[in-house]
């Protein structure tokens, strides 16, 4: 039987700032991708969000970033890889306590935004994020982009990984994304999205850009809820899955 | 045989600003309070500070405060007691990582600045701090104010605790300090400084600023590591309890 | 003829949160009190508000805050006078600064959540706040609390001020906000209010929650653009303002 | 008669944490660059800096970076031109108001860190600095990097400019700084860096690292107060040049 993890990003409000659908989504999702201060959350955010994913029995990940509120850790920052290192061990870390206080396991860490992005490339800042991660807890997996430098260094430190793919983007026939600023990059319609997503998890294939159909490793597929229509995206793409005998479940190592 | 431990307030540098002589100061103290990124410190700092006090020997304590960075947490901020729990939990789990990447079991918790003051007196606050712990890890001692409500908040709540005493502050006759405002609050004169320490350790009881013996609790004596007198200051405390036959040893449960 | 401004909180927004249906108010009030940055708003938002209220024609107004996104300026901070003054003085000018740039001239100073609640009652932050301002330009209105001791420090200054009333709060009969935490603190009946503002504007008097009138000076009613209803409200207190022969216009010296 | 600007970062301590020799610094230098509080300073420190300087008859320019405390603007941030610019504003305005509240014309604008050497080779970086500047004053003098895309754009927006020289610093034939990783990249003989000064200065030419004479326009040298040995340096180069005839003096359109 085919399986794939849905994974969401939560927790992105902080003090009065509220983003997100959280409590809405929680239920159609097997991972919760948790904000850990840097770029979105806060402390009290995190401890609401734990609870309520413990609740619903959803997964538990860190989503860490870069430094930049402001930015909601979408700008690249030149940050070496030492503290690179540092600021996830730190962010870990402070979202684990929230995990050990309401007895959930810490399950997965994805990077989030542009340290994301910078991970899947630069092999010298995926290597500081498995080591921060390896050392923290070698049982963690690390969700990161299929195909990317990211999870070659996971696989390179002994850390379990998992590889993401997105319903609604294009993909390179070499299996990277086709860059958003390409015609063609985001796929708008939903029927095609959810086929796409079905043949990446039963198929193990994607149809490139190019037309050409080519492997892709789908472990997990990102859904949003910031809004109405991305909650009902993800309640059809789910219901799609399980109607074509693919289950939804967690990331396990 | 007597004991007492000795704690400095360590990592408190932040990216190219640098507090304190952590290095020189470390040899000489049995227990450090490292900053965990809220009123002082960066993830880089915590992580090399950690590392550092781990080597020397020193026991690992959390030192987290309120997220005023600019007031070094000196600043009473009115946060709810969600709040203040939340806080604490961040921030004990961000160095708790850095503790767990070099292979150190995190010993103690003592709150800083105008934390630590309020925690000393209001008990719903001293109660928020001691869930966060005790949630976390119930293992952890809790270090306050001698005599104050933190203590008692920890006691009530099944929590490891130590009684922490100032070699420089004059006390009233209830066990409480000499608020700074007053004159004599400051003790200046470091043998008498020194002498008084011995005293709270050997006899259980110091000199109150009226005159009175009465009894004090001292596990712990805060010192100081800020500039080359403090650390001299240190040398001399260290040496004058040891030859009084006192060991300096990090706190135990 | 009668005449009353009708002022508004806004640019709340920061980074990617949004706060405040900002655009949609802005055709009903006749003055803005914009963030600058500490409580809320970054420097993009402020220089779109700032573009927008220009646009619209209402006068702009500072809103400086304590240092203290992630409580949105609500929670009181035990600040200097000397830190206070500068924390002004800082906001008044980066505010400025778009003010500059969009060719509009800066009308007024509302301080923000827990600084206006602190400077109503603590002559000391009130000079400092009052002091800033008057270096920074001495003919910017103060906008404070009715009664306040921040307008009396002002007046004190010499600088111009203008009385600021709550059309949804009930007052004591010293003309000083009945505490929130008290019952019928808060004005439910939408008519009830409208009616208090215009009795408010046109003779000068409020009844107490005592059930006697009292007097009380209004220059300036603050309304709020959070939400729809909130919204709805604005436009209710504007008609019934207007059909009463009160002419809604912003503060002048 | 020749003359030449020294210009050194100043206002640089956060809160408790204090960095930089300011006071003593200050009689040398003909300009300060005053951090804004986004990558150094904080208002109560950008207050008594503004102060100090007036005192000391340095003319007082704005320096501002990148919202980066932990990195001290010192890393790359992928900031768009907007937001470039939005927080150029903001930081010019913020300083500015302690200016105006200390009497002083605010004289130049000095990009920091990162900023300063990204707005030397990205145009629209460039463009979008001098937009902010020239909105808010178009008398106010950019100081960047002497034959850099940043004066380049000032020249093209109509800003008046000058051109930045370093002593201890090796250059290209191009005019421009060889890169830090380049062995011979820093000038590490005081008498040689003092040497290439007085050369740029009086007959607008440098030796490049190849050997060849090229022309450098020098109108300010670029100085530091960090410490004792870089106090030394700023007497020593200052001695120098008013013995070569050179005046030291302050920026001027």
């Amino acid at each position: 039987m085919y399986k794939i993890d849905l994974n969401c990003d939560l927790g992105e409000s902080f003090g009065a700032y509220k983003i997100g659908l959280d409590d809405k989504i929680l239920p159609f999702i097997s991972s919760a991708n948790v904000a850990c201060g840097f770029h979105a959350s806060d402390p009290l955010v995190m401890s609401e969000t734990v609870k309520n994913a413990a609740k619903s029995g959803a997964a538990v990940g860190a989503h860490p970033g870069f430094p930049d509120l402001m930015g909601f850790g979408r700008r690249n920052m030149n940050v070496s890889a030492a503290e690179a290192k540092a600021y996830i061990s730190y962010q870990i870390g402070a979202l684990d306590a929230f995990c050990r206080a309401n007895g959930v396991k810490l399950r997965h860490i994805k990077p989030h935004g542009a340290l994301y992005n910078m991970a899947a490339k630069e092999r010298s800042l995926a290597d500081a994020i498995c080591e921060a991660v390896y050392e923290y807890d070698n049982s963690l997996i690390l969700l990161g982009l299929s195909g990317s430098m990211l999870l070659e260094a996971a696989k390179a430190k002994g850390l379990p990984y998992a590889s993401e793919v997105f319903a609604d983007r294009a993909y390179e026939e070499d299996g990277s994304l086709v860059a958003r600023t390409k015609e063609g990059a985001v796929i708008k319609d939903e029927d095609e999205a959810v086929n796409r997503v079905i043949r990446m998890v039963t198929q193990g294939t994607v149809e490139a850009i190019t037309g050409k159909v080519v492997p892709i490793k789908a472990d997990s597929v990102c859904v949003h809820g910031d809004n109405e229509k991305a909650l009902a995206f993800v309640m059809k793409i789910r219901a799609s899955l399980e109607s074509s005998g693919v289950k939804i479940s967690a990331l396990e190592r």
